[in-house]
């Protein structure tokens, strides 16, 4: 955690000597002040997530791409650069359990989240004065059996007119089709109520309680078009007893729930993930 | 823990208003002096773990199963009463892997499980030695392709010979047959290396890692006919990152599965587990 | 978790024969339907908790008074009768850090604490507005320096004019004196940010930094006129390593301090506490 | 966790730009394939730990201390290269609990400590067996009451005469002067059975035991003349309750114990701590 200015790169390409020597040297030469270095090796691929201070960087975002661009091709990387400052328009789907909703809210406002959120899409009203508190736009939008391609068009939309960056699905009980994922792909963060993957799919704490298992978990994965199979980027777990009910397990789990997809949130805004091979690694 | 000789009586049966009030009656008048109580009702069964002072109760345990019976019989309760100084006896299975073999025997010698262990079975001679040093008697029965149903005959007949109680699978990689496990229900304790019910079966480290997963688990369980679904005993987990190979992963399992594997041996010796439908009761 | 109308009985004494074969007789005779039981002996102390139907059972609160004297006094005990129905009167004070605060009245409103909050008292204006939006009266008393007795006399004035039961210190920054503590002995809840009896006093997550410790901690505790030495309730531990800046465990740390401090409350209301010889047997 | 031949070099030195491009401009043009990197900046301090194949790089472990001497000597690094190949010489001191002394020579035969243990010297003759179990030469240094000066003295030999590289303290319970701390400063490991800071000094399980705390801890810590005041590198917990007995927690705080001396041992030998301030840096 930091409050200067600063750029992040994001780099995946195939292991090869001179990596680290060609991409620090350039930054070197153009007065970069690193702040954070984190790189990873896995015997094939190598993937860096490195930050440096804005002030002194002799390079604008729109000078870097094109100075940067021989080496990146030279290594054959897959790379990104984001800026610190810039707030990502984060749009929330939320459906009757609101408390996912509020913890995300509630740290926005506090300033723990730094991103804008024009709005939270919801197929329930009830969450509507919550949002209003937060000073939120909340938009509904029923999704009535058989018409779901109707609400995607619609939700769709919305996000679109709204410039939105990335969606949290914040216990939203709507899966959604193929077609809306591809629009965001690694761009929308589920939160499932269970240790993926046992219990994958509908009602995971009624079967958790049924198995009879010692601890419950939730997981924060990015969507993909398989249900609940899409890279993890966190999870935890909470024990539990005999003498825990059903309503104790969902009790214990929505505090679970509430911190893994928090935490989720924010290293996608601190631009610390990366997908590759269906996994995550996020740089710490 | 406490170093007196106590009973410990342990009742499954309808829950029924005047349970409670009838058994501590019987006791009373019969001078126990209660050292420990729990109970659980779950709205259907009542399940009861209740521990006395041998000294000052004037039943032996030969006299109270008869005086217990007219009690036990109008609530009709499933019950079983044990004596804290007997020492069951257990028979350990192990392959090559021998971190929960070491660990069991070490607890053992150093007085933490209260049990006599007759007998280690291996179906491989490299864990020899430790038994020896720990003075436990080692048996080499090897399990050749198509010959499994000769190898328990024999695992069978030894544990007979040796009037075995229970049966610990200190990570014994061969599957038991449905007629072995019979002989033997809820006295075979297993430890699996993952959060079950998520990787059941083969190779779970290495499904664990091809996921993506931020934790691994292990779970002990008792083993019954339908491989790894098994009453759950103990369950725990431990983060892992990308910075984790598969071999890290082996690694950090380890510790894992000889906590949650002792943890359950334990609680069965000291008669804390009740199994009720499918799912464990563990009295703390 | 039940929802069921219950009487729930809290009882200390010194451990004798009999004592629970008296009580299970006594509720027995009275019509009593045991839902949920639990006892400790220490070797000295009994501690019992005893959870019972309102239907069926043949005596009111007030005629159990009456009632249940006579063994009460033959045993020697210490012992509270509380009705699941009542709603225990909470009152909040609060300084200028909101999130165990806003965590509290999300949970209250969510219906997870059965309890009444007549007023949230803050020396602060700040968090005004949370406590409107959840509908709950905020009293600003500003506590200025050399005037506490002053701003004590107010607070308790308000305290009893609302009938409050016990007090909640959501990150209230002011030391409460002796006087205003021995008015709700047992009853004010306090968080303090770290893993006591580490880092008590002030600053705690500095503390922690500069020492460079591996894991921060929180703990719930009733208030004593010894500072941070009164009655542990609950403590939980996240780890921190050093990438976390003291920004990030003043971060991290928020999640903790609710989480333990809700359990806490939570736990209070439910009646599953007794102190006794300075700590707390939380009844699980 | 890699099975190739590796060198690593780690450096602290005031922070300045040019440093990551100076190192790896270095190591690229000498050949290096990294296979591990890390690095983190506090401000003012820049440390890194980083790790490459010695197959294709072009100077030996002699020659390196003369190429790379310019460099380092330009940024003001205080630095060192470790070999992977190389087996550090690992002295145990024990008394008479044995459990973390048993698990580090367990440890140390499954092949999970890459080191040699010339010996272990133990001030109680209890386990020389295990010592013997595992083939390690077993010393008798009794430290007799006033003659402690004589102990070390004769510790300090043995030390000497094995080339002992550094110390674990497994459970020794003899406080080390400051004279003998000295010989070997960063190099040795101590665990204490507590939640550093809290409960430092004697008896700590009796303290947390008498506070009522609701986790307790065990720290791994170099250690310097100040007592339990040396740069931790290890903590963890694990929850108790009113039903844990002085001796449950004494039970539960040996896994502990063994877990997190374990670790501190393992980081130590793969060279990924760097003390900085009184306190350290792992690198992961």
């Amino acid at each position: 955690m930091n409050n200067k200015a600063t750029f992040t790169l994001l780099i995946t390409c195939p292991d090869r000597k001179g990596l680290v020597a060609g991409i620090s040297e350039f930054l070197y030469l153009h007065g970069a002040n690193i702040v954070h270095a984190d790189q990873h090796q896995d015997g094939v691929l190598f993937l860096m997530r490195i930050e440096w201070e804005i002030k002194g960087f002799d390079l604008s975002l729109f000078d870097f791409r094109h100075a940067f661009g021989p080496l990146a091709a030279k290594f054959g990387m897959h790379w990104r650069i984001e800026e610190s400052g810039s707030r990502p328009r984060m749009a929330i789907f939320v459906s009757r359990y609101d408390h996912c909703l509020v913890d995300l809210l509630y740290r926005h406002r506090s300033g723990e989240l730094h991103c804008d959120i024009p709005l939270v899409i919801g197929n329930h009203a009830e969450t509507q004065d919550l949002a209003a508190f937060y000073g939120i736009p909340f938009h509904l939008v029923e999704v009535e059996k058989g018409r779901k391609e109707e609400a995607e068009a619609l939700q769709l939309q919305l996000l679109r007119h709204h410039d939105i960056d990335f969606v949290v699905l914040a216990r939203y009980m709507q899966e959604l089709s193929g077609e809306f994922v591809s629009e965001y792909p690694e761009r929308i963060i589920n939160i499932h109520h269970s240790f993926l993957p046992a219990f994958h799919g509908a009602r995971p704490y009624h079967r958790a309680f049924e198995r009879g298992v010692k601890l419950i978990g939730a997981t924060a994965h990015y969507v993909t078009d398989m249900l609940d199979e899409g890279p993890i980027i966190e999870q935890d777990v909470i024990r539990v007893s005999h003498r825990d009910a059903l309503p104790d397990l969902i009790q214990k789990g929505k505090d679970l729930e509430k911190i893994v997809l928090s935490r989720a949130v924010r290293w996608h805004l601190e631009n610390r993930i990366i997908v590759t091979s269906g996994k995550t690694v996020v740089f710490d």
